[in-house]
């Protein structure tokens, strides 16, 4: 690592996920793309210059631009802007009963990013469509802060049809949510490492709906969830960055 | 229209697809963005300045970069460099023999883009994961040009689901393929007018898999592709330019 500060960029689908980060860390706002709805915010945190961008508000729905494409977007335009040393997705997410998952647990991202929703039968492309897209060594920092280390799996739904289901089966992932691997898609083709900090708002495998779940557990997963980023950050160290 | 050539940005997802195009149109390749697998090819069309822009081999996996996040980024990166006053997503699709069509097939896009693959059933969500992109009026010029209109529908996958086949069937789609509302997507958010052009190799409701019928059909779809894809470059007016 430099002299310089090392940056950190992180990339976020919610503003109501994102609020509780921006305060603690006392980032200011900054200018984001013009074409794009994001929102960008900015400052010293410890050691790092930390950006987060969040995907920001669509002008037609009125809702979070959550889903792959806009955090793609905005994930490669903030790239372009801060040219950060790490990227990370943060959000909230599913989990499982099965893996002994509960509400409010704090996972970070495993070596890979795979997507459950892209079902490519032809040579060469199945794979391409999962996308294993690489993530760095995450092990140690989650045992030194008491989090989770999980596959993170992504989809444009909320949902899980089975077919969804026998794809996560298949890459083994822990933990569900809809933008992360279209970050880590991004951040691979620009060479910048990546990582994913996931608090659990549902259980996929609960008989209570995932969108109740989601709606009831969204503001102590959020509040969970700004603590670890904020405590990522304070951990955060040359191995860190460099540990592919 | 001003007396400068107006500027129409092509995206488009195969090398195979494009290469009949480029060499129709002697375009030169220019340079694309550094941090994408992106190619981008340049020149002159009768009044109109052109990029095609290739969303390019994946590094990882050498397959084209197929679906809604590579087409999203491309589109978001030439809107960047190039400013296009029209953006057409061309490509090879699917459709149905409950609509009446056959193979080699030319389809003119509808009013929307929509996506079936992004379910989110939350409060004003569900909405924003169909997308209903604006598309321009292409009746007249598909009327011209002796193509048919359809609403084109986009997913990250090659088959079709029963969960996909209600939303198809909901949003009345005629064309099936896997980026056009990625590319849209990013043509609303700059304000750019929108259009698409997809040649059909298969037939979703035909017993032959999808995957066969698309390797049969890929060379005969990309050469009326390339031949639909001049026509319509030809045929362009202000008027078609501005009948949003």
């Amino acid at each position: 690592m430099s002299d310089s500060a090392a940056r950190v960029l992180i990339v976020m689908a919610m503003e109501a996920e994102a609020e509780p980060i921006t305060a603690a860390l006392r980032l200011a706002e900054t200018t984001g793309p013009s074409d794009l709805p994001c929102r960008w915010y900015r400052g010293a945190a410890d050691h790092l210059d930390v950006l987060v961008a969040v995907n920001g508000v669509d002008a037609r729905f009125d809702v979070d631009s959550i889903g792959t494409v806009p955090a793609a977007l905005n994930t490669y335009a903030a790239i372009q802007a801060f040219n950060p040393d790490l990227v990370i997705s943060a959000g909230t997410a599913g989990a499982w009963h099965r893996d002994g998952s509960v509400v409010g647990d704090v996972f970070l991202s495993g070596v890979s990013f795979v997507n459950h929703d892209r079902r490519i039968e032809l040579r060469g492309f199945d794979a391409y469509g999962v996308g294993s897209h690489p993530g760095i060594q995450t092990r140690d920092l989650a045992d030194r802060l008491g989090f989770k280390v999980g596959i993170v799996t992504t989809s444009n739904s909320l949902d899980e049809t089975p077919h969804d289901a026998e794809r996560i089966e298949a890459s083994g992932a822990a933990v569900k949510e809809m933008e992360a691997a279209g970050v880590a898609y991004v951040a691979e083709q620009a060479g910048v490492p990546m990582m994913a900090i996931k608090a659990i708002t549902d259980l996929v495998d609960d008989p209570a709906p995932t969108p109740q779940q989601f709606i009831d557990n969204l503001s102590v997963a959020t509040e969970l969830l700004a603590e670890a980023v904020v405590a990522v950050l304070l951990e955060l160290d040359e191995e860190t960055f460099t540990s592919t």
